[in-house]
């Protein structure tokens, strides 16, 4: 069965963004090898957007989101300004309806690239296998956390943890089935 | 020179405790050596508080906190409501002030046990040396994060990343002082 899996960064305060979005905290130098995200990218075929995440990349001059081999979807109510590149597909639909769909679908697993209120609404619809954060060593005091805060209680099964030559430290997480 | 430590436990999404101040998420089996809590407890001999941590120590039926055998400071603008235990003194000056006391002291090291805006403070003040974070494998969905938010970027340097038996998982971090 492919697995659904949050790949994401945080700060070391929990943090996957400033307040306005701000990024500028991950921009520093990666250790050989990427954090092993080669790898990664190698057993996900498709990725799952946020419109807030998605429209961000585009900005930053990815118009595919940055990841063109792959199928993307983007969860918005909204229609895109423009149209969008072949690879990348609009979903209108409610996450529980696109979730059926997507775990019929044979492939390879699927990343969620965030942000925080995609994750939330894939985990509180049981959308969400695994996440591996990357904790990134440094504090930014204040942000968006990882996932959109409302009362929830997920019991997860800790898979490994890993620490880098630059301090970076991987939690890789399941998420335990609810019966 | 000795250390000032935040010794604590947070939920898998960066909690110290539910909205109401909550730790029934904490309340779960611990694997033989409690994460080395007694080594952990020979190497302090001082826990600074924040008053709400330290009046839900005492509501819970621990009126000096429960580590008698160490000499406690709690923070707080207003005096306590019945005379502390011996071993408790209340602390009404700026953290600034009491830093450079506490610096200039003899001793172990310093246990700092929160909560969180007893920890901005310090932090934000220098005056927290390192954190040992315990990840708890569980999502709450919101609550009271490690740190209280505002604008602040602190660099920190791993030392080490430690998986328990239990899927609790330790970030140990120094913090970098800033030049």
């Amino acid at each position: 069965m492919r697995k659904i899996i949050v790949y994401i960064a945080t700060s070391a305060d929990g943090y996957i963004a400033r307040p306005d979005g701000g990024i500028d905290w991950l921009n520093r130098p990666r250790p050989k090898g990427n954090y092993g995200m080669g790898e990664f990218l190698k057993s996900v075929d498709t990725i799952l957007w946020g419109r807030k995440t998605y429209d961000l990349a585009v900005a930053m001059g990815a118009p595919d989101g940055g990841f063109g081999s792959m199928k993307s979807f983007v969860f918005s109510a909204h229609p895109p300004a423009a149209p969008a590149p072949k690879a990348v597909t609009f979903v209108g639909e409610p996450v529980v309806d696109f979730l059926k769909t997507l775990r019929r679908a044979r492939g390879k697993n699927v990343w969620v690239m965030g942000g925080a209120s995609l994750i939330a609404s894939l985990l509180d619809a049981g959308g969400i296998d695994e996440f591996i954060i990357h904790v990134v060593p440094t504090m930014i005091g204040e942000g968006i956390p990882l996932v959109r805060p409302r009362h929830r209680t997920i019991a997860l099964d800790l898979k490994s943890v890993k620490k880098f030559s630059d301090g970076v430290a991987r939690l890789h997480y399941g998420v335990r089935r609810r019966t």
